[in-house]
């Protein structure tokens, strides 16, 4: 074995540390580090001092971020980069660190358990000991309700802007958007389409939340939240059915449910838009899809992501004349279906 | 703001998810997926038996294994990759698994407080209730002590065989490595150096470990252990004094005083090579060396990682006649410091 030709353990040390880089980007969210400096540049000491952070840690705390590109440092000065001031500045309306927020709140701890959940097939997270499952855990809880859509916002945010462009909405005229959560999607669907009108469709319990952010963008005129319960109730009669991270989080017969009753409420001509982090075919790509299933082993009891080859397989099984895969940013993708 | 100037969350999602691929890697080598395939390539079924995971769970655990390409899937059959089969094999003694089984075993949960490190500049581990510090509770149990020196094996072999390679032994006959734990360095030069003799210098604990690592690469003719505590003790007299991933766990002070140790042990002309995972002068590249750091503060009362400059310094002020730095492997650099 010569220098040469021996394989590299880089990559074993890059994804064994993976979670130290995970927890410097949490505690920068949790302390407010780029909401701080999107008001001004800040020098160490005045940063630290104003953070509450020890001596100790801040300069190497600090300059962490900045060498994974979350931060820059310009003659002694810390600046948050363009990403980090769009993205991760609570006070504006880009901001996507709800996602942050709840994986160092929840998902860092339950994938403690990884293991039990690969030997056991169940569920690790709040429900895990007959407390109730995720929905009805956070649900009940309007502070970690918020907390947790507007996590899902903060995961969706790119794609949302993708189907906001992608689809030929010109075609069309209402659409609901079912497990609208803070309503993210239906929001840059509105905001790129002017001529639609639009519903959020979710429980009743995000109605307050769905109508501030709808509110937020103005756009009270053209969306309204839809109260009701995807397992007990219809769903809306529009010409688009949009649903983002929804059906990953049930088992096989509750996804062709929420499929055939998407079917059911849709004229001819009308579509159906599944999407997330859809896994390629062949199972061997999308690293983020397949951990994002392992994710729904942690969080449901039946849940699981699946390849666009499945659930074009699901869509025409119930009934839709054709059902195409299209790409949209980074492991995100669409499934559209056409009665 | 458009699609086309719009700063990418690419990055901060990436990261966001980085624990979930720690994880998996991490209960690959608890469930010893890599070990069993080293034997031969399996299918999901009788892999999954095998190793007692659950169905729900197997194929997306391996899936996610192959799309970040520790394992590969070829006619439905898995099987190891180059990489995975030589490092993460526990038969093979070139297995590094053992920095994961510590990362998974200690440093995850410990990292879970880094915002109250952050806060307090005080260390999260074993340590920090006042039940002693790292190394007493490590080296207090033998099972615990072998997991932990084989972890500094895993994190160190690139930059020992680099550092075998590229000093020029062919001045020196005589070495110790200081702080040797399980003595890769040592065994690594010396299979590199057939005409040099070297010593392993740690705690008397550590002896029967070194010896049982040093009779697995027969270099019992040339290597010999060497107890000492090097707070109290002189070190060795020979050559070169090496010393990796040891200043960091100290204060300033400490490393100064070792520093000054090894000067003290040297002849003239000898050499004292101080290396791991050294931080880029302007501190704005070496992320993994800044947030070992980090893993510093979480680790010990007072340690520190530091640049190439700062130790230059430190070794110029003990006395010794010039020192240079010198880049290893990934982000592994050496200083060496010439009497």
């Amino acid at each position: 074995m010569t220098e040469n030709t021996a394989p590299s353990a880089d990559l074993i040390m890059q994804v064994c540390f993976g979670f130290w880089g995970s927890k410097v980007l949490f505690s920068a969210i949790e302390m407010e580090v780029f909401t701080e400096l999107a008001k001004r540049a800040e020098n160490l000491e005045t940063l630290q001092g104003r953070l509450g952070i020890h001596p100790r840690a801040g300069r190497d705390f600090f300059d962490s971020l900045v060498a994974m590109g979350f931060l820059r440092r310009t003659e002694g000065k810390y600046s948050n980069t363009a990403a980090s001031d769009l993205y991760l500045d609570r006070h504006k309306p880009s901001y996507i660190g709800g996602i942050l927020e709840m994986a160092n709140q929840r998902l860092y701890e339950h994938w403690g358990h990884l293991t039990t959940a690969l030997r056991t097939g169940k569920q690790q997270n709040e429900g895990k000991d007959g407390q109730g499952e995720l929905f009805e855990a956070v649900y009940a809880d309007p502070a970690r309700l918020k907390t947790f859509l507007a996590a899902m916002t903060g995961i969706s945010r790119g794609a949302n802007m993708a189907i906001a462009r992608r689809l030929p909405w010109g075609k069309y005229r209402t659409y609901a958007d079912v497990g609208t959560a803070q309503g993210d999607l239906a929001v840059q669907i509105a905001l790129a389409n002017p001529h639609l009108h639009g519903l959020g469709f979710d429980l009743a319990e995000v109605g307050p939340i769905f109508e501030e952010y709808v509110e937020q963008h103005k756009l009270n005129g053209r969306l309204r939240f839809h109260p009701g319960n995807f397992f007990e109730d219809p769903l809306p009669q529009v010409d688009v059915i949009t649903m983002g991270h929804i059906l990953h989080d049930w088992n096989l017969e509750e996804k062709k449910m929420l499929l055939r009753k998407a079917h059911e409420a849709l004229p001819d001509g009308g579509a159906v838009v599944v999407y997330e982090s859809i896994i390629d075919d062949d199972r061997s790509r999308n690293a983020f899809g397949l951990m994002m299933s392992l994710n729904m082993l942690i969080e449901t009891p039946g849940g699981f992501d699946y390849t666009g080859r499945d659930c074009a397989g699901w869509m025409k099984e119930v009934g839709f004349r054709e059902a195409r895969v299209e790409h949209l940013v980074g492991p995100e993708s669409m499934v559209v279906g056409t009665k």
